[in-house]
């Protein structure tokens, strides 16, 4: 472990890059002991590692990258860090491949299998916190489209818990994903508003198909025309307030616990 | 209507001293036509009224307040605005006593009625989006203990798409809210961490008791002690993946809607 004294050092000038994503060689950062951990979980493969001596403790956690780890001074660390009750650690992870990748991949039907789209959403918190209840469930595909975030945001990090890390992301043009849905014979299920004619109550709704995709939008928008065209099944979250919608974490929540729920999963 | 034509004008002052929480005469700023609209829906009085007439086109929603209604300009406000895309209105509305109150609501036994319980959440979007739900579902009572936020946090208010002044609102020390709940007769029910020794599976609690109380705690430390101490059940939702918890607002929806279910409620 070697000691950066300044922030002249071209280690710290290259990383503040990549925090003001500058950089062009698909880096990003990764603040806090659970994040990392969980990256390192996800298979992601940390490049260069800041650690400020006097916060810091987890030392078995990072142990075999004593080459490309570097001690930094407390001043440093808090000019650097959204966080400072991150644990310590800053680090340098190289993204992984999440576009046009959905072709290489087949489901079975013979097993029951979830996937979750995510069309539009712009909140980091939102994204993050889908991720969070995805890792909950442990729902196997997530693919977003008309993504208007950066996927490795430091947000979406955060509220997610580092769950982006451990789950499989992919990023598609609509038309790929409907190809690749009926390819595979995944049932389409999205939310619509709950005037829309075919729309159904979530209650009401048999989740019987082994291969469900639930689709949801943005927040202001609600999904693409198309997946309301596309889609087996429209369903609503039943209301009796003044306002007619929910977060879309939230609704995202209670209709995949719902699935869950018919699944016999959760018991 | 009069015009405004400067930010030194006395009233833009005293608009700008609420913004800043530098009043003492318990006003606070809504912003946006919809949370307006909330607003007056909930009873809650307006006292000052800008709008930029460049913006705003719902004049029949504030035709009775014409004395109070000011009119100012693109650069004022902008200048005043947090949100720019909210319609063009800035109104001053005076607090509701939601301090002590608790005491003199008396419940039913022979109606179903949900009480919710929020102690020491902290994110002013989280309370938002549970506020949300809350309308969503017709919660009865939601009560704040802990709280560390300003009621009328402008976060709140938009996260909650104004739901926020269409509920039933009180903050309450624990003490009484748990002398209340007893008195009242109302179960009280919480979160606890998967591993504690009474908490039992959501899809295995029967939710048969007629007036129910949901406590849920703060993102970091979960419900205080003596709520896991009076709690009739203690209730975990189940999760299978890295992580061990949801955001509060998510975990708030699966609870509540599993209620709804089960009390046939949603259909």
């Amino acid at each position: 472990m070697k000691k950066i004294y300044s922030v002249q050092n071209t280690k710290i000038k290259d990383l503040i890059k990549v925090y003001q994503k500058k950089n062009s060689y698909n880096f990003f950062v990764v603040e806090g002991v659970k994040e990392f951990e969980m990256a390192i979980k996800g298979n992601y493969f940390p490049t260069r590692i800041f650690i400020c001596k006097k916060i810091f403790y987890k030392y078995n956690m990072i142990q075999s990258f004593d080459s490309i780890t570097f001690i930094i001074s407390m001043k440093i660390f808090k000019k650097l860090a959204y966080r400072e009750n991150s644990g310590g650690i800053i680090a340098l992870f190289k993204e992984k491949k999440y576009m046009n990748q959905l072709k290489n991949i087949e489901i079975s039907n013979h097993n029951f299998s979830l996937t979750l789209i995510l069309d539009g959403i712009e909140k980091p918190g939102n994204i993050g916190a889908m991720l969070r209840i995805a890792d909950a469930v442990d729902i196997n595909f997530i693919i977003f489209c008309n993504m208007k975030t950066y996927m490795y945001n430091s947000n979406i990090i955060r509220c997610s818990l580092g769950s982006l890390f451990t789950r499989n992301i992919f990023m598609e043009k609509i038309e790929s994903i409907i190809y690749w849905l009926q390819k595979n014979k995944i049932q389409i299920i999205t939310t619509g508003f709950y005037k829309h004619k075919k729309a159904i109550n979530l209650y009401q709704t048999k989740f019987d198909h082994n291969n469900i995709a639930i689709v949801l939008g943005s927040e202001n928008k609600g999904v693409s025309n198309i997946w309301l065209k596309k889609a087996n099944k429209i369903i609503t979250i039943p209301m009796f307030g003044n306002i007619d919608s929910l977060n879309v974490s939230n609704a995202m929540s209670i209709i995949i616990y719902e699935i869950i729920r018919q699944k016999n999963y959760a018991i």
